[in-house]
């Protein structure tokens, strides 16, 4: 069975290390070597790493022969964003529920102190 | 090594099933029975799914003997969209970057079409 994309963008994001290559392409392109520095891994294991994100459409390679730059590529988190979009709504939800039951709970306390003992 | 957190969620949320359970519990608490209709699967692999979710805190069981509705828990997403929120500016900072590249584009055309020919 052919994985779907968001499935594909989810299992790429389920890895802590996956996740700090994404964040430090964030801030400019990078060299698989200059990628590995701080990760202190091999170069084979971090390329491992740098194929799930290319399959998943989170980054993509440059085409030069001697420097190969990883390029991260936000867009492909738009459907994880839009994804999350109705589950947004559930959560507001919840915190205005929260929001209006402390309101009553101050409005009976207010109340409380106001009348005579 | 302990899964950190997030990685348990994205983990659980890569699977169309998985996501379509949640989809369905953001309409109402669900009994595993009334759940495993609609996905024509079998109790024990929806249970098994059910499981996977739980764990990642994405929903939580019912305590009833009789029925044990499936919540779900939208917090637990949250995480995931404080995670989104630095790629989210990337994008939006690439779409900005279009936008204007689009009316320097058309600035040219109407300086072209007035200009004498």
């Amino acid at each position: 069975m052919p994985v779907d994309r968001l499935s594909a963008t989810f299992a790429a994001l389920a890895d802590p290390t996956r996740r700090a290559i994404l964040a430090r392409l964030a801030l400019s392109d990078t060299s698989v070597t200059e990628l590995a520095e701080p990760f202190d891994m091999s170069l084979p294991a971090v390329s491992k790493h740098l194929k799930v994100l290319e399959r998943a459409g989170l980054i993509t390679r440059g085409r030069e022969a001697q420097w190969r730059p990883c390029r991260i590529e936000p867009d492909a988190l738009r459907g994880v964003d839009d994804w999350l979009e109705r589950y947004r709504r559930l959560w507001e939800e919840r915190l205005d529920r929260l929001d209006a039951y402390l309101q009553t709970l101050q409005a009976k306390e207010k109340k409380h102190r106001h009348s005579p003992a």
